[in-house]
């Protein structure tokens, strides 16, 4: 089986960003607040949203299983207050979990959190008991940066974040750490914060003793980790001046990275450096790089071809198919486990 | 000839940082403030900081000349005001030229600007002439966040940068976009900071036009580029969805990449993906990462090694060593060559 742990909601039905629009707009202009009920999307349309996309693209490609999560890009914890993240967020998880239901062998949910700037993380936890508790959803998708590129919460590390942690780990779910769009024009989103945000979460991590403290603590580092594994040496040789320990036994049993990736040298590089037990095999389709390569005539984003051409054996090449993200993903091993699978 | 490209003064003698600390001292407490006669380092002082540290790893790793500039994390741009900035600029600029004379065949200095946040750059055009005109610096290094990891500043492509791109063109130096330290808590300086703002300063470039408007500006994105090289598929989808040119034409014309990668398969993967022509040999030695690499018994920011195991051809090799950056720094080529080097 191939599970692709890295796809987004990107291609929901138009209802949606006009529904958020109004949100939006009802920020300012209270009377335009429109309900929640008010969004309307019938199982035909989403049923559609998906066979014409992703799971037409999964089949093309032959992967079996997407973890899937609300757009990235439209999380946007930075707008409004915590009534209208909270608001967008419960939307935004039920229709995951609806796809989820509609197509019960191709996706599992992941869950965005209501997260607000400056506002208590124990806030999500609501949300993120729903998704697991009643939406079956396998993890949850942690922004470090909720302002939207003025990184002005306090780093991974530092307790603020506990009262998610403790949730996770009490529910034995990772989290992938994702931020969402950029309003600083100095980070263009897709091309610059998202790698930003994967390197600088790696880093608050070497610096600190977090996986010490919680050691079944787990992150998804996406976006082949950000500039880390093209700069593992400097890496280890920083982890090295502060008296840290290796990083395989600081930071590897806790952090994994994912193979959205979109060339072959990319690809070689990550699974040359980085223990392939902690690679997860991932496209982020239909995402940030929806063209066609010149130089392969195939899609950037088709990720598992880079992984059949890589200096890995059949077997390793297994494990990053399926078997470490069973093992990161308990809950959805269990789930799989159920049906026979 | 092997010419390393990114070299700070990371040495000097201690009554530097002593003067320093007085001066940020005197930005609260006027009566405290420092007069920049009251900083005295001898010759002998300077020889001996330079001598048993750059020079003598040069030697034992057989590099010719170092483009020098102030150490970078000292920069610090966001302490003060421009005043501040500017004394404090001035100093380390007049350091790196007394180095450059004391050892003319191995130091050529490279000039950091007065930057402070919410100045016009223009305000910074001063030293650059001095520091060209009289003390025959033949690059900058330019800061696209003199807050320190608040990063309030327009994009590098925004025309509050152009005072500084046309003293660059009229003189035809390079800049090296390079941040100072961090004073947000979220990015470690070396470890985070650094290479986002490499990812950041190209993206800033590829998303605009700014090398048609001036085809002759030319940066250097140090730290092998940040995330770029590893994610060159991404950059490249990215441009392509935005109806770019190719990189190659679009930005391979005006960025070039140093070396400092700290493990040789980054090393690779550079040299594999960009073209040769766009790769500078750097070390950024004595620097951020000063160890020992336990899995090659070499020092991590021993750069040459790895470019000499890099699957180029001695051609190809003597252009990273050389060649290119007698092309990038046009008055470096000058000054070698009326020495008859």
């Amino acid at each position: 089986m191939i599970i692709d742990i890295h796809g987004h909601y990107t291609t929901a039905p138009k209802a949606l960003e006009t529904w958020r629009n109004r949100q939006i707009a009802g920020i300012t202009n209270p009377v335009e607040m429109p309900k929640a009920s008010e969004l309307r999307i019938s199982d035909d349309e989403l049923r559609e949203s998906i066979e014409s996309n992703q799971l037409r693209l999964m089949r093309e490609r032959g992967l079996d299983l997407t973890i899937f999560s609300p757009r990235a890009s439209f999380m946007a914890h930075h707008i409004g207050d915590f009534q209208v993240s909270s608001t967008w967020a419960a939307i935004c998880n039920e229709l995951c979990y609806r796809v989820s239901r509609l197509f019960p062998n191709h996706f599992t949910p992941a869950a965005m959190l209501p997260q607000s700037p400056g506002v208590d993380p124990a806030t999500c936890v609501r949300e993120l008991v729903k998704c697991v508790e009643d939406f079956g959803n396998v993890a949850i998708n942690l922004n470090p940066d909720p302002s939207g590129g003025r990184w002005n919460s306090p780093p991974l590390s530092d307790r603020y974040w506990y009262p998610i942690y403790e949730k996770m780990v009490e529910y034995d779910i990772p989290a992938m750490i994702h931020v969402s769009t950029s309003c600083n024009p100095c980070f263009h989103t897709t091309g610059a914060h998202y790698l930003n945000a994967d390197t600088t979460a790696f880093m608050q991590c070497l610096t600190s003793d977090l996986f010490k403290d919680l050691p079944t603590l787990r992150f998804i580092i996406p976006h082949g980790g950000g500039a880390v594994p093209y700069h593992w040496g400097r890496f280890r040789g920083l982890a090295q001046e502060m008296k840290k320990p290796l990083l395989k036994d600081h930071l590897l049993n806790n952090i994994f990275f994912d193979t959205c990736v979109y060339h072959q040298p990319g690809i070689d590089l990550l699974t040359h450096v980085i223990p392939v037990d902690n690679i997860l095999f991932a496209s982020e389709m239909i995402g940030a790089v929806r063209g066609i390569d010149p130089e392969t005539g195939h899609s950037y984003d088709d990720t598992r071809r880079y992984i059949e051409a890589a200096h890995v054996d059949p077997e390793q090449r297994h494990r990053i198919y399926e078997v470490n993200a069973r093992r990161v993903y308990p809950r959805l091993d269990a789930a799989l486990q159920a049906k026979g699978r």
